[in-house]
Protein backbone atom coordinates (compact mmCIF):
# COMPACT_ATOMS: atom_id res chain seq x y z
CA UNK A 1 0.00 0.00 0.00
CA UNK A 2 1.70 3.63 -0.91
CA UNK A 3 1.06 6.05 1.29
CA UNK A 4 1.33 9.97 0.82
CA UNK A 5 2.28 13.09 3.11
CA UNK A 6 1.59 16.55 2.15
CA UNK A 7 4.12 19.09 3.75
CA UNK A 8 2.42 22.22 3.93
CA UNK A 9 5.36 24.28 5.69
CA UNK A 10 8.70 22.32 4.40
CA UNK A 11 10.72 25.42 4.60
CA UNK A 12 12.28 27.02 7.70
CA UNK A 13 10.59 29.98 8.88
CA UNK A 14 7.09 29.74 6.53
CA UNK A 15 4.13 31.09 8.22
CA UNK A 16 0.91 29.10 9.67
CA UNK A 17 1.03 27.30 12.82
CA UNK A 18 -0.88 24.01 13.37
CA UNK A 19 0.84 20.48 12.26
CA UNK A 20 3.68 21.01 9.23
CA UNK A 21 2.21 18.28 7.32
CA UNK A 22 -1.12 16.06 6.67
CA UNK A 23 -1.78 12.53 5.75
CA UNK A 24 -3.98 12.46 2.36
CA UNK A 25 -5.36 9.69 0.49
CA UNK A 26 -3.07 7.78 -2.18
CA UNK A 27 -3.65 10.02 -5.79
CA UNK A 28 -4.57 13.15 -4.16
CA UNK A 29 -3.63 15.75 -6.57
CA UNK A 30 -0.75 18.24 -4.36
CA UNK A 31 0.55 19.91 -7.06
CA UNK A 32 -0.75 23.06 -8.76
CA UNK A 33 -0.50 24.04 -12.33
CA UNK A 34 1.38 27.06 -11.29
CA UNK A 35 3.78 25.51 -9.05
CA UNK A 36 7.76 25.58 -10.38
CA UNK A 37 8.52 22.07 -9.13
CA UNK A 38 5.70 21.21 -12.90
CA UNK A 39 6.71 24.15 -14.62
CA UNK A 40 10.11 24.32 -14.33
CA UNK A 41 11.10 20.78 -12.30
CA UNK A 42 12.59 23.38 -10.18
CA UNK A 43 12.96 21.67 -6.87
CA UNK A 44 14.45 18.80 -5.53
CA UNK A 45 14.00 15.30 -4.10
CA UNK A 46 15.88 12.61 -2.55
CA UNK A 47 15.11 8.57 -2.29
CA UNK A 48 15.48 6.72 1.01
CA UNK A 49 15.36 2.83 1.62
CA UNK A 50 13.23 1.79 4.29
CA UNK A 51 13.83 -1.94 5.47
CA UNK A 52 11.78 -3.18 8.67
CA UNK A 53 10.67 0.35 9.48
CA UNK A 54 13.81 1.34 9.47
CA UNK A 55 15.12 4.54 7.29
CA UNK A 56 18.74 3.93 5.50
CA UNK A 57 21.31 6.60 5.79
CA UNK A 58 18.29 8.37 6.95
CA UNK A 59 20.56 11.82 8.49
CA UNK A 60 22.98 11.24 5.49
CA UNK A 61 20.30 11.73 2.62
CA UNK A 62 18.71 14.64 4.47
CA UNK A 63 21.65 16.66 4.88
CA UNK A 64 22.28 15.92 0.71
CA UNK A 65 18.98 17.25 0.41
CA UNK A 66 19.95 20.48 2.03
CA UNK A 67 22.68 21.02 0.05
CA UNK A 68 20.50 20.75 -3.14
CA UNK A 69 18.51 23.05 -1.84
CA UNK A 70 21.72 25.43 -1.05
CA UNK A 71 22.64 24.79 -4.61
CA UNK A 72 19.24 25.98 -6.23
CA UNK A 73 19.00 28.77 -3.58
CA UNK A 74 16.23 27.08 -2.33
CA UNK A 75 14.20 28.41 0.99
CA UNK A 76 16.20 26.06 3.41
CA UNK A 77 13.91 22.83 4.25
CA UNK A 78 12.86 21.90 7.69
CA UNK A 79 14.75 18.70 7.71
CA UNK A 80 12.64 18.33 10.98
CA UNK A 81 9.29 18.24 9.05
CA UNK A 82 10.81 15.97 6.69
CA UNK A 83 12.13 13.47 9.16
CA UNK A 84 8.98 12.89 11.13
CA UNK A 85 6.54 12.89 7.80
CA UNK A 86 8.97 10.09 6.44
CA UNK A 87 7.78 7.88 9.87
CA UNK A 88 4.54 9.24 9.62
CA UNK A 89 4.58 7.62 6.51
CA UNK A 90 6.11 4.62 7.55
CA UNK A 91 3.24 4.33 9.82
CA UNK A 92 0.85 4.57 6.96
CA UNK A 93 2.39 1.80 5.22
CA UNK A 94 1.85 -0.50 7.87
CA UNK A 95 4.35 -3.69 8.02
CA UNK A 96 6.45 -3.53 4.73
CA UNK A 97 9.49 -5.41 4.81
CA UNK A 98 10.99 -3.53 2.02
CA UNK A 99 10.15 -0.15 1.29
CA UNK A 100 11.04 3.50 0.05
CA UNK A 101 10.24 7.02 0.78
CA UNK A 102 10.62 9.75 -2.07
CA UNK A 103 10.48 13.61 -0.45
CA UNK A 104 10.66 16.46 -2.88
CA UNK A 105 10.97 20.36 -1.93
CA UNK A 106 10.02 22.71 -5.03
CA UNK A 107 10.33 26.52 -5.61
CA UNK A 108 5.94 26.80 -5.17
CA UNK A 109 4.42 29.33 -6.65
CA UNK A 110 5.48 31.22 -9.75
CA UNK A 111 2.90 33.96 -9.69
CA UNK A 112 2.29 33.40 -5.63
CA UNK A 113 4.78 37.34 -5.31
CA UNK A 114 6.16 35.40 -1.91
CA UNK A 115 8.88 33.13 -2.11
CA UNK A 116 6.68 29.63 -1.33
CA UNK A 117 7.75 26.42 -1.14
CA UNK A 118 5.66 22.85 -1.39
CA UNK A 119 6.87 19.25 -0.52
CA UNK A 120 5.29 16.14 -0.09
CA UNK A 121 6.57 12.76 0.66
CA UNK A 122 5.86 9.33 -1.35
CA UNK A 123 5.99 5.85 -0.35
CA UNK A 124 5.74 2.34 -1.42
CA UNK A 125 7.12 -1.20 -1.01
CA UNK A 126 10.37 -1.36 -2.43
CA UNK A 127 10.24 -3.15 -5.91
CA UNK A 128 11.91 -6.42 -6.09
CA UNK A 129 15.60 -6.13 -7.27
CA UNK A 130 17.16 -9.58 -6.54
CA UNK A 131 17.98 -10.08 -10.92
CA UNK A 132 19.53 -7.20 -10.70
CA UNK A 133 21.22 -7.75 -7.29
CA UNK A 134 22.68 -11.51 -8.13
CA UNK A 135 22.77 -11.81 -12.20
CA UNK A 136 23.50 -8.17 -12.54
CA UNK A 137 22.50 -5.49 -15.21
CA UNK A 138 23.95 -4.82 -18.90
CA UNK A 139 25.25 -1.24 -19.19
CA UNK A 140 26.44 1.15 -21.93
CA UNK A 141 28.23 4.62 -21.40
CA UNK A 142 27.01 7.66 -22.91
CA UNK A 143 28.95 11.23 -23.17
CA UNK A 144 26.95 13.45 -20.63
CA UNK A 145 28.29 16.33 -22.74
CA UNK A 146 29.87 18.25 -20.58
CA UNK A 147 34.38 18.16 -19.31
CA UNK A 148 34.67 16.88 -16.06
CA UNK A 149 35.82 20.10 -14.60
CA UNK A 150 32.11 21.40 -15.41
CA UNK A 151 30.76 21.72 -11.43
CA UNK A 152 34.08 24.26 -11.05
CA UNK A 153 33.65 26.13 -14.03
CA UNK A 154 29.82 26.31 -14.81
CA UNK A 155 28.12 25.97 -10.88
CA UNK A 156 25.05 27.21 -12.64
CA UNK A 157 24.43 24.24 -14.25
CA UNK A 158 23.82 22.21 -11.28
CA UNK A 159 25.38 19.43 -12.22
CA UNK A 160 25.67 17.30 -8.38
CA UNK A 161 22.48 18.97 -7.31
CA UNK A 162 19.56 15.80 -7.12
CA UNK A 163 16.80 18.15 -8.87
CA UNK A 164 13.43 17.23 -10.11
CA UNK A 165 14.85 18.36 -13.64
CA UNK A 166 15.60 14.88 -14.75
CA UNK A 167 14.31 14.53 -18.39
CA UNK A 168 17.58 13.62 -19.67
CA UNK A 169 18.21 10.89 -17.13
CA UNK A 170 15.05 9.45 -17.78
CA UNK A 171 16.32 10.18 -21.97
CA UNK A 172 19.45 8.01 -21.39
CA UNK A 173 17.33 5.24 -20.44
CA UNK A 174 15.45 5.17 -23.42
CA UNK A 175 18.71 5.34 -25.47
CA UNK A 176 20.25 2.08 -23.05
CA UNK A 177 17.23 -0.14 -23.63
CA UNK A 178 17.52 1.18 -27.78
CA UNK A 179 21.13 0.14 -27.77
CA UNK A 180 19.61 -3.59 -25.86
CA UNK A 181 21.33 -2.18 -22.57
CA UNK A 182 19.39 -1.57 -18.85
CA UNK A 183 21.49 1.12 -17.71
CA UNK A 184 23.64 4.04 -18.41
CA UNK A 185 27.03 5.39 -17.16
CA UNK A 186 27.79 8.77 -17.83
CA UNK A 187 31.07 10.06 -19.55
CA UNK A 188 32.81 13.58 -19.84
CA UNK A 189 33.49 15.08 -23.19
CA UNK A 190 37.62 14.72 -22.53
CA UNK A 191 37.37 10.66 -21.49
CA UNK A 192 36.21 10.25 -17.90
CA UNK A 193 33.78 7.84 -15.89
CA UNK A 194 31.07 10.08 -14.25
CA UNK A 195 28.04 7.95 -13.06
CA UNK A 196 24.88 6.84 -13.63
CA UNK A 197 21.65 8.98 -14.06
CA UNK A 198 20.15 7.30 -11.15
CA UNK A 199 23.59 5.23 -9.55
CA UNK A 200 26.81 5.81 -8.44
CA UNK A 201 29.05 3.50 -9.41
CA UNK A 202 32.14 1.57 -8.00
CA UNK A 203 35.02 -0.16 -9.89
CA UNK A 204 37.27 -3.04 -9.22
CA UNK A 205 40.99 -2.27 -10.80
CA UNK A 206 43.69 -4.22 -10.42
CA UNK A 207 42.22 -5.53 -6.84
CA UNK A 208 41.65 -1.58 -5.40
CA UNK A 209 37.61 -0.39 -5.30
CA UNK A 210 37.78 2.91 -7.07
CA UNK A 211 34.37 5.15 -7.07
CA UNK A 212 34.48 8.76 -9.14
CA UNK A 213 34.22 12.40 -6.71
CA UNK A 214 31.53 14.57 -6.46
CA UNK A 215 34.07 17.17 -7.59
CA UNK A 216 33.62 16.44 -10.98
CA UNK A 217 29.93 17.56 -10.77
CA UNK A 218 28.35 14.05 -9.80
CA UNK A 219 25.56 13.25 -6.94
CA UNK A 220 27.32 12.40 -3.75
CA UNK A 221 25.82 8.79 -3.57
CA UNK A 222 25.46 7.38 0.33
CA UNK A 223 25.15 3.63 -0.65
CA UNK A 224 28.41 4.68 -2.95
CA UNK A 225 30.41 5.49 0.22
CA UNK A 226 28.58 2.45 2.32
CA UNK A 227 30.05 0.27 -0.08
CA UNK A 228 33.50 1.42 -0.01
CA UNK A 229 33.12 1.81 4.16
CA UNK A 230 32.52 -2.16 3.85
CA UNK A 231 35.22 -3.07 1.47
CA UNK A 232 37.66 -0.94 3.71
CA UNK A 233 36.82 -2.88 7.05
CA UNK A 234 37.19 -5.98 5.28
CA UNK A 235 40.71 -4.53 4.40
CA UNK A 236 40.16 -3.78 0.64
CA UNK A 237 41.89 -0.98 -0.52
CA UNK A 238 39.78 1.73 -1.41
CA UNK A 239 39.98 4.92 -3.46
CA UNK A 240 37.92 8.13 -4.35
CA UNK A 241 39.25 9.73 -7.59
CA UNK A 242 38.51 10.44 -11.39
CA UNK A 243 38.63 7.18 -13.52
CA UNK A 244 39.59 7.43 -16.77
CA UNK A 245 37.59 5.90 -19.62
CA UNK A 246 40.90 3.19 -20.52
CA UNK A 247 40.67 2.52 -16.83
CA UNK A 248 36.68 1.69 -17.22
CA UNK A 249 37.03 -0.90 -20.10
CA UNK A 250 39.89 -2.30 -17.93
CA UNK A 251 38.01 -2.94 -14.73
CA UNK A 252 37.87 -6.33 -13.15
CA UNK A 253 34.52 -5.89 -11.57
CA UNK A 254 31.60 -3.04 -11.42
CA UNK A 255 29.04 -2.12 -9.82
CA UNK A 256 26.47 0.89 -10.07
CA UNK A 257 24.94 1.53 -6.61
CA UNK A 258 22.00 2.99 -5.49
CA UNK A 259 19.72 3.69 -1.99
CA UNK A 260 16.74 1.15 -3.74
CA UNK A 261 18.73 -1.03 -5.63
CA UNK A 262 22.00 -1.25 -3.68
CA UNK A 263 25.31 -2.87 -5.35
CA UNK A 264 24.06 -3.95 -8.87
CA UNK A 265 26.89 -5.58 -10.84
CA UNK A 266 27.26 -5.53 -14.38
CA UNK A 267 27.32 -8.22 -16.36
CA UNK A 268 27.85 -6.24 -19.84
CA UNK A 269 29.32 -3.23 -20.62
CA UNK A 270 29.08 -1.54 -23.94
CA UNK A 271 28.37 -5.11 -25.06
CA UNK A 272 31.59 -6.61 -23.79
CA UNK A 273 31.58 -8.92 -20.76
CA UNK A 274 32.24 -8.49 -17.29
CA UNK A 275 32.70 -10.57 -14.78
CA UNK A 276 30.45 -10.23 -11.72
CA UNK A 277 31.65 -11.72 -8.76
CA UNK A 278 28.60 -12.78 -7.31
CA UNK A 279 30.23 -13.93 -3.84
CA UNK A 280 31.22 -10.32 -2.62
CA UNK A 281 27.79 -8.91 -4.43
CA UNK A 282 25.95 -11.15 -2.32
CA UNK A 283 28.13 -10.42 1.06
CA UNK A 284 27.92 -6.44 0.24
CA UNK A 285 24.14 -6.23 -0.09
CA UNK A 286 23.76 -8.62 2.87
CA UNK A 287 25.56 -5.98 5.21
CA UNK A 288 23.91 -3.02 3.35
CA UNK A 289 20.40 -4.08 3.76
CA UNK A 290 21.61 -4.62 7.44
CA UNK A 291 23.17 -1.15 8.03
CA UNK A 292 21.97 1.04 11.51
CA UNK A 293 23.47 4.19 10.46
CA UNK B 1 -8.22 36.67 -13.90
CA UNK B 2 -6.16 33.39 -14.23
CA UNK B 3 -7.97 30.45 -15.55
CA UNK B 4 -7.10 27.05 -15.26
CA UNK B 5 -7.97 24.08 -17.77
CA UNK B 6 -7.02 20.31 -16.83
CA UNK B 7 -6.69 17.82 -19.98
CA UNK B 8 -7.93 14.41 -19.09
CA UNK B 9 -7.11 12.84 -22.48
CA UNK B 10 -4.00 14.68 -23.69
CA UNK B 11 -2.46 12.48 -25.93
CA UNK B 12 -4.36 10.05 -29.22
CA UNK B 13 -5.98 7.18 -28.21
CA UNK B 14 -5.92 7.33 -24.71
CA UNK B 15 -9.10 5.36 -23.33
CA UNK B 16 -12.38 7.10 -22.03
CA UNK B 17 -15.25 9.09 -23.57
CA UNK B 18 -16.86 12.54 -22.55
CA UNK B 19 -14.90 15.61 -23.31
CA UNK B 20 -11.07 15.84 -23.67
CA UNK B 21 -11.08 18.49 -20.83
CA UNK B 22 -12.51 20.61 -18.03
CA UNK B 23 -12.55 24.20 -16.47
CA UNK B 24 -11.39 23.79 -12.90
CA UNK B 25 -11.15 26.66 -10.30
CA UNK B 26 -7.76 28.31 -10.20
CA UNK B 27 -5.04 26.92 -8.05
CA UNK B 28 -6.60 23.57 -7.62
CA UNK B 29 -3.99 20.76 -7.13
CA UNK B 30 -3.82 18.94 -10.80
CA UNK B 31 -0.83 16.96 -10.22
CA UNK B 32 -0.37 14.02 -8.20
CA UNK B 33 3.00 13.42 -5.97
CA UNK B 34 4.12 9.85 -8.87
CA UNK B 35 3.50 12.25 -11.84
CA UNK B 36 6.69 11.73 -13.45
CA UNK B 37 5.97 15.62 -14.66
CA UNK B 38 6.84 16.73 -11.07
CA UNK B 39 9.12 13.66 -10.15
CA UNK B 40 11.52 13.83 -12.65
CA UNK B 41 10.63 17.00 -15.16
CA UNK B 42 9.29 14.71 -17.86
CA UNK B 43 7.06 16.25 -19.72
CA UNK B 44 6.81 19.07 -22.26
CA UNK B 45 4.85 22.97 -22.60
CA UNK B 46 4.77 26.00 -24.77
CA UNK B 47 3.95 29.33 -24.07
CA UNK B 48 1.62 31.30 -26.22
CA UNK B 49 0.66 34.84 -26.28
CA UNK B 50 -3.33 35.88 -26.55
CA UNK B 51 -3.97 39.34 -27.48
CA UNK B 52 -7.74 40.82 -27.93
CA UNK B 53 -8.40 37.04 -27.31
CA UNK B 54 -6.16 35.90 -30.76
CA UNK B 55 -3.64 33.38 -29.98
CA UNK B 56 -0.45 34.42 -31.96
CA UNK B 57 1.26 31.43 -34.03
CA UNK B 58 -1.17 29.27 -32.52
CA UNK B 59 -0.48 26.38 -35.17
CA UNK B 60 3.33 26.61 -34.63
CA UNK B 61 3.50 26.30 -31.31
CA UNK B 62 1.00 23.25 -31.37
CA UNK B 63 3.52 21.62 -34.12
CA UNK B 64 6.57 22.58 -32.13
CA UNK B 65 4.73 21.19 -29.11
CA UNK B 66 4.09 17.71 -30.84
CA UNK B 67 7.65 17.88 -32.06
CA UNK B 68 8.87 18.12 -28.01
CA UNK B 69 6.79 14.95 -27.93
CA UNK B 70 8.75 12.96 -30.45
CA UNK B 71 12.26 14.05 -28.95
CA UNK B 72 11.06 12.74 -25.60
CA UNK B 73 9.28 9.48 -26.96
CA UNK B 74 6.47 10.93 -25.18
CA UNK B 75 2.72 9.82 -26.36
CA UNK B 76 1.42 11.90 -29.38
CA UNK B 77 -0.72 15.38 -28.23
CA UNK B 78 -3.74 15.39 -29.00
CA UNK B 79 -3.46 18.83 -31.03
CA UNK B 80 -7.25 19.92 -31.23
CA UNK B 81 -7.97 18.95 -27.42
CA UNK B 82 -5.26 21.40 -26.55
CA UNK B 83 -6.22 23.74 -29.16
CA UNK B 84 -9.74 23.69 -27.69
CA UNK B 85 -9.10 24.03 -24.06
CA UNK B 86 -7.15 27.04 -24.88
CA UNK B 87 -10.30 28.64 -26.51
CA UNK B 88 -11.87 27.35 -23.56
CA UNK B 89 -9.53 29.07 -21.08
CA UNK B 90 -10.02 32.39 -23.28
CA UNK B 91 -13.29 32.56 -22.72
CA UNK B 92 -12.90 31.72 -18.82
CA UNK B 93 -10.60 34.75 -18.95
CA UNK B 94 -12.75 37.41 -20.29
CA UNK B 95 -12.42 40.48 -22.07
CA UNK B 96 -8.35 41.10 -21.89
CA UNK B 97 -5.70 42.59 -23.57
CA UNK B 98 -3.02 40.83 -23.69
CA UNK B 99 -2.79 37.55 -22.00
CA UNK B 100 -0.81 34.21 -21.98
CA UNK B 101 -1.39 30.61 -21.63
CA UNK B 102 0.86 28.06 -20.99
CA UNK B 103 -0.08 24.18 -21.93
CA UNK B 104 2.30 21.29 -20.48
CA UNK B 105 2.10 17.61 -21.45
CA UNK B 106 3.88 15.32 -18.61
CA UNK B 107 4.09 11.53 -19.13
CA UNK B 108 2.04 10.76 -16.35
CA UNK B 109 1.41 8.34 -13.26
CA UNK B 110 5.07 6.70 -13.06
CA UNK B 111 3.30 3.16 -10.95
CA UNK B 112 0.55 3.10 -12.78
CA UNK B 113 2.17 0.48 -15.26
CA UNK B 114 0.72 1.88 -18.18
CA UNK B 115 1.66 4.53 -20.68
CA UNK B 116 -0.25 7.55 -18.91
CA UNK B 117 -0.50 11.36 -19.88
CA UNK B 118 -1.52 14.46 -18.07
CA UNK B 119 -1.90 17.74 -19.39
CA UNK B 120 -3.18 21.37 -18.31
CA UNK B 121 -3.37 24.92 -19.89
CA UNK B 122 -2.73 27.89 -17.38
CA UNK B 123 -3.80 31.34 -18.89
CA UNK B 124 -3.99 34.56 -17.17
CA UNK B 125 -2.54 38.29 -17.99
CA UNK B 126 0.37 38.93 -19.64
CA UNK B 127 2.80 40.78 -17.35
CA UNK B 128 3.51 44.81 -18.74
CA UNK B 129 6.61 43.95 -21.00
CA UNK B 130 6.46 47.68 -21.81
CA UNK B 131 10.03 49.25 -19.83
CA UNK B 132 11.94 45.85 -21.52
CA UNK B 133 10.81 46.41 -24.77
CA UNK B 134 11.83 49.79 -25.28
CA UNK B 135 14.42 50.81 -22.77
CA UNK B 136 16.22 47.32 -22.62
CA UNK B 137 17.77 44.87 -20.61
CA UNK B 138 21.33 43.82 -19.48
CA UNK B 139 22.87 40.37 -20.61
CA UNK B 140 25.34 38.19 -19.53
CA UNK B 141 26.92 35.45 -21.45
CA UNK B 142 26.92 32.03 -19.68
CA UNK B 143 28.21 28.65 -21.04
CA UNK B 144 25.72 25.88 -21.37
CA UNK B 145 28.76 23.89 -21.14
CA UNK B 146 28.55 22.24 -24.69
CA UNK B 147 29.99 21.91 -27.81
CA UNK B 148 27.85 23.26 -30.51
CA UNK B 149 27.31 20.04 -32.18
CA UNK B 150 25.94 18.70 -28.98
CA UNK B 151 22.36 18.32 -30.76
CA UNK B 152 23.81 16.03 -33.14
CA UNK B 153 26.37 13.81 -31.47
CA UNK B 154 24.13 13.21 -28.03
CA UNK B 155 20.77 13.60 -28.56
CA UNK B 156 20.03 12.02 -25.71
CA UNK B 157 20.65 15.41 -24.33
CA UNK B 158 17.39 16.69 -25.22
CA UNK B 159 18.74 19.78 -26.17
CA UNK B 160 16.02 21.90 -28.11
CA UNK B 161 13.22 20.18 -26.67
CA UNK B 162 11.19 22.50 -24.31
CA UNK B 163 11.18 19.96 -21.38
CA UNK B 164 10.15 20.76 -18.04
CA UNK B 165 13.18 20.33 -16.85
CA UNK B 166 14.24 23.86 -16.55
CA UNK B 167 15.92 23.93 -13.66
CA UNK B 168 19.45 24.93 -15.06
CA UNK B 169 16.75 27.85 -17.01
CA UNK B 170 16.15 29.28 -13.83
CA UNK B 171 19.30 28.84 -12.00
CA UNK B 172 21.24 30.90 -14.87
CA UNK B 173 19.09 33.79 -14.32
CA UNK B 174 19.82 33.58 -10.49
CA UNK B 175 23.68 33.75 -11.36
CA UNK B 176 22.52 36.98 -13.75
CA UNK B 177 21.07 38.68 -10.84
CA UNK B 178 24.28 38.26 -8.88
CA UNK B 179 26.49 39.69 -11.88
CA UNK B 180 23.76 42.84 -11.67
CA UNK B 181 21.86 41.77 -15.04
CA UNK B 182 18.40 40.75 -15.92
CA UNK B 183 18.90 38.08 -18.53
CA UNK B 184 21.50 35.82 -20.06
CA UNK B 185 22.89 34.44 -23.44
CA UNK B 186 24.07 30.94 -23.39
CA UNK B 187 27.36 30.00 -25.63
CA UNK B 188 29.02 27.03 -26.32
CA UNK B 189 32.26 25.69 -24.85
CA UNK B 190 33.70 26.10 -28.43
CA UNK B 191 32.91 29.69 -28.78
CA UNK B 192 29.74 30.02 -30.46
CA UNK B 193 26.18 31.54 -29.50
CA UNK B 194 23.54 29.91 -28.64
CA UNK B 195 19.70 31.43 -27.09
CA UNK B 196 18.48 32.38 -23.77
CA UNK B 197 17.20 30.29 -21.39
CA UNK B 198 13.80 31.51 -22.26
CA UNK B 199 14.06 33.60 -25.63
CA UNK B 200 15.76 33.26 -28.59
CA UNK B 201 18.52 36.00 -30.19
CA UNK B 202 18.92 38.21 -32.99
CA UNK B 203 21.74 40.28 -34.05
CA UNK B 204 22.38 42.95 -36.42
CA UNK B 205 26.02 42.62 -37.84
CA UNK B 206 27.13 45.14 -39.74
CA UNK B 207 23.40 45.65 -41.49
CA UNK B 208 22.14 42.11 -42.17
CA UNK B 209 20.01 40.51 -39.43
CA UNK B 210 21.15 37.28 -37.75
CA UNK B 211 19.65 34.80 -35.80
CA UNK B 212 21.12 31.36 -34.48
CA UNK B 213 19.93 27.95 -35.80
CA UNK B 214 18.15 25.00 -34.25
CA UNK B 215 20.95 22.49 -35.64
CA UNK B 216 23.31 23.79 -32.56
CA UNK B 217 20.61 22.46 -30.07
CA UNK B 218 18.50 25.46 -30.04
CA UNK B 219 14.62 25.66 -29.60
CA UNK B 220 13.28 26.98 -32.60
CA UNK B 221 11.82 30.34 -31.89
CA UNK B 222 8.57 31.43 -32.98
CA UNK B 223 8.79 35.10 -32.42
CA UNK B 224 12.16 35.38 -33.51
CA UNK B 225 10.82 33.88 -37.37
CA UNK B 226 8.25 36.33 -37.25
CA UNK B 227 10.86 38.88 -36.22
CA UNK B 228 13.28 37.67 -38.86
CA UNK B 229 9.89 37.65 -41.76
CA UNK B 230 8.85 41.03 -40.65
CA UNK B 231 12.93 42.53 -41.41
CA UNK B 232 12.58 40.84 -44.48
CA UNK B 233 9.40 41.93 -46.13
CA UNK B 234 11.16 45.38 -45.53
CA UNK B 235 13.90 45.05 -47.25
CA UNK B 236 16.25 43.95 -44.92
CA UNK B 237 19.01 40.95 -45.47
CA UNK B 238 18.18 38.21 -42.79
CA UNK B 239 20.50 34.67 -42.39
CA UNK B 240 20.36 31.78 -39.88
CA UNK B 241 23.64 30.53 -39.38
CA UNK B 242 26.24 30.16 -36.43
CA UNK B 243 27.62 33.25 -34.42
CA UNK B 244 30.72 33.20 -32.98
CA UNK B 245 31.64 35.29 -29.64
CA UNK B 246 33.57 37.45 -31.57
CA UNK B 247 30.75 38.75 -33.89
CA UNK B 248 28.31 39.00 -30.45
CA UNK B 249 30.26 41.38 -29.24
CA UNK B 250 30.83 43.27 -32.25
CA UNK B 251 27.48 43.18 -33.24
CA UNK B 252 25.51 46.71 -34.35
CA UNK B 253 22.50 45.85 -32.13
CA UNK B 254 20.95 42.80 -30.31
CA UNK B 255 17.53 41.42 -29.18
CA UNK B 256 15.84 39.12 -27.12
CA UNK B 257 13.07 37.24 -28.32
CA UNK B 258 9.99 35.48 -27.27
CA UNK B 259 6.16 34.84 -27.35
CA UNK B 260 5.50 36.96 -24.52
CA UNK B 261 8.15 39.51 -24.52
CA UNK B 262 8.33 40.00 -28.32
CA UNK B 263 11.30 41.98 -29.15
CA UNK B 264 13.71 42.95 -26.43
CA UNK B 265 16.57 45.28 -27.42
CA UNK B 266 19.78 44.18 -25.21
CA UNK B 267 21.53 47.89 -24.11
CA UNK B 268 23.96 45.93 -22.46
CA UNK B 269 26.04 42.88 -23.12
CA UNK B 270 28.64 41.40 -20.33
CA UNK B 271 28.66 45.00 -18.70
CA UNK B 272 29.47 47.08 -22.39
CA UNK B 273 27.12 49.06 -23.49
CA UNK B 274 25.00 48.03 -26.95
CA UNK B 275 23.25 50.53 -29.11
CA UNK B 276 19.54 49.96 -28.46
CA UNK B 277 17.79 51.09 -32.08
CA UNK B 278 14.68 52.25 -30.64
CA UNK B 279 12.64 53.31 -33.58
CA UNK B 280 13.29 49.61 -35.25
CA UNK B 281 12.28 47.83 -31.95
CA UNK B 282 9.19 50.00 -31.35
CA UNK B 283 8.38 49.53 -35.35
CA UNK B 284 8.94 45.19 -34.84
CA UNK B 285 6.92 45.16 -31.91
CA UNK B 286 3.35 46.75 -32.93
CA UNK B 287 4.03 44.64 -35.92
CA UNK B 288 4.81 41.67 -33.84
CA UNK B 289 1.47 42.77 -31.96
CA UNK B 290 -0.67 42.64 -35.10
CA UNK B 291 0.44 39.31 -36.31
CA UNK B 292 -2.29 37.50 -37.40
CA UNK B 293 -0.81 33.99 -37.73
Amino acid sequence: MPALILIDRPAIGMPGDGPAFRVLPVGTPVITATDLGITRGDGIFETVAIHDGYVHAAEAHLQRFARSARMLDLPEPDLDAYRDAVQAGIRELGPVKDAFAKYVLTRGEEYSGVPGARGFVHLDVNPAWSRERTTGISVVTLSRGYARDIAETAPWLLQGAKTLSYAVNRSVLREAVRRGADDVLFTTTDGFLLEGPTSSVVLRLDGIFVTTPPESGILPGTAQMDMLDLLAAEGFTTRIRDVTLDELAAADALWMTNSQRLATPVHTLDGKDVTVDRELTDRLNDQLLRRTV
